[in-house]
């Protein structure tokens, strides 16, 4: 086999201890890109962990060696198949290709979003666990991923920031959606976070400013975070905030209707030649304000009759659809309906698990 | 076959235009309970819908019928096998037996809870779908719940409150655990709700404030409220709010941190005496402050050293144990020390689906 590219990548896993050593023979060797995926540096508290890692740091800048780590889960590449993450597939799902990429303080906020994202069916680009960050930090990595041209949707999981300049010129520059959580916002989150990743979680107020300022879509929970990378995948940009709600479960559209107001949504009401429209559409106990409650005995036909309107109206500039797929009127062919829908749209469906 | 009971259920799911009818009906058989399924009442916004809710109303009063409804999903209670939902079993879960009884305005929120309820293995006493509250209202089934000796936790959703004294009282006589989700707590959201269930959903401060002044926990969405009811129907009480966190996931341990804070919890760091006992067990990079990052590569016996003293310590009132199960360290073994604790705790496991 002719090798034409020198393989320059080294993955260190050995004791904290063993590292330095190993890491300033990668430097002999001529290998500029490490990832140490062992702990027991900055993170321990300890005096030694600390001078450990600033001996690292001292090595890789003689060598002129870029360190991921240490104190990580690995890096992760859909694109060229490498995993090198000390995970196995048989216990964390592994994501297909996709335009999401990653990056994580916390290895294992990386490697279970892996997991669940492959779970959502979302495709990802890269993952990036990168730890204590004596090297590459969160704001080299977002530098990276608004070039990296199969990066289409940023994400991260951060707990502190190292360099604030170069934070806020790199979220500057950037053009892609970037969707960030935080951890670390209150004084108990703060304290793990130093125990965490040897990091100094900062005034949340400040990281919440910037967030606003710079078009970053702050996730508030985990949860938020996979959602939100659901629908930046796949998604449309919207080009305005009305949103309309089109639902037969009038006790979600409830909620949603609140959830609306909470992230700064319009929920117009329809005007009055629309409301007649849609009413042809609809039984007289249906309601045509917005949300618009198609109710329960809804049928296939009444989703795509009303969506249909709704969706070539231009008073509306996005559509949520929430769908109680359990009554005895709807089947699989609601999905070819909804197929069908151009405005940039949400679903949000009930499992229907067969026992 | 002797009929040594009289039926007196009537389950009304006609046309609305016929429901006065039928209920004339029933009340000349001396039928004394009705639930009435049938939409186009008030929540129409229509007079004829109005004008239709009244005169069921006077019909109920005339021979002394007590209604649930209009305008729900109907009744289910697991006792007696009772399931007067429209919904088929293949379609929707029906739970087994247990503690925890429903209530809600909206049929869609009350029917997908008993699915996800079951599907989180959590028994149910009783769900009613109560809809416009023609007659019997969210006070009547607090009142109801908090005497039935099926039931030792109350949840509900509420749109609105019909009569706010009686809501007053018979919260504060209650002594079961209570969870309510409300909806219609903006502007949207209020506006849905006139149009859902026909009902003024009412200055949300003003719940807000009652429902603190009543140890009412609120649940913010509903995916909470399926959270707190998988706690209260199966949990111990806590004797105080010193939360120990025990996790081999850092990140997450830092994301539960800002959680507690939240919610009101105390998270102290183990005294100097716990802590050095908890390092008998614990590898040098590992934290002993709180939480207790038992970190990744911990194994079974490392969970179970940890838990013992976490456990039997008299530092905490509670405890959560967060587990990324997927480690190629940690096998089924685990749920045997999970099952060994005794303080009241909480377990939060990341899934491990075999492909």
């Amino acid at each position: 086999m002719d090798v034409e590219e020198e393989i320059d990548l080294a993955i260190i896993t050995v004791n904290a201890l063993i590292v330095p050593k190993v890491l300033e023979e990668c430097g002999k060797k001529g290998i500029k890109n490490v990832v140490i995926i062992s702990s027991g540096f900055s993170e321990t508290g300890s005096l030694e962990g600390k001078k450990a890692e600033e001996k690292i740091k001292e090595i890789a800048k003689t060598y002129g060696i870029r360190i991921i780590g240490p104190n990580t889960i690995g890096i992760f590449n859909s694109e060229n198949g490498l995993d090198a993450t000390f995970f196995l597939e048989k216990d964390v799902r592994k994501p297909s290709k996709g335009n999401v990429s990653l990056f994580s303080q916390s290895g294992t906020v990386g490697i279970l979003s892996l997991d669940i994202l492959t779970k959502e069916a979302i495709g990802i680009a890269k993952l990036v666990s990168y730890g204590n960050a004596a090297d590459i930090n969160e704001s080299d990595l977002i530098e990276y991923f608004s070039q990296d041209e199969k990066t289409k949707v940023i994400a991260g999981f951060i707990e502190s920031v190292r360099n604030g300049k170069k934070f806020l010129e790199v979220l500057k520059k950037n053009k892609k959606p970037i969707v960030l959580l935080k951890g670390g916002k209150t004084s108990f989150g703060a304290r793990a976070t130093s125990s965490h990743t040897s990091s100094l979680a900062g005034d949340y107020k400040v990281y919440s400013n910037i967030f606003k300022q710079f078009n970053v879509i702050e996730a508030e929970t985990w949860d938020d975070l996979i959602d939100y990378l659901k629908i930046l995948s796949i998604g449309k940009k919207a080009n305005g905030k009305r949103l309309a709600i089109v639902t037969n479960a009038g006790g979600f559209g409830v909620l949603a209707s609140d959830f609306a107001y909470k992230i700064g949504l319009e929920l117009p009401e329809p005007s009055e030649k629309l409301k007649e429209e849609l009413k042809k559409y609809l039984p007289f106990y249906a309601s045509v304000r917005n949300p618009i409650d198609i109710t329960a005995d809804a049928d296939v036909e009444r989703y795509k009759n009303v969506l249909k309107v709704v969706d070539e109206s231009k008073e509306f500039d996005l559509l949520l659809v929430i769908v109680l797929i359990q009554t005895p009127m709807l089947d699989e062919k609601l999905f070819e309906v909804l197929n069908e829908i151009k405005k940039p749209f949400a679903v949000c469906m009930s499992g229907k698990q067969s026992r």
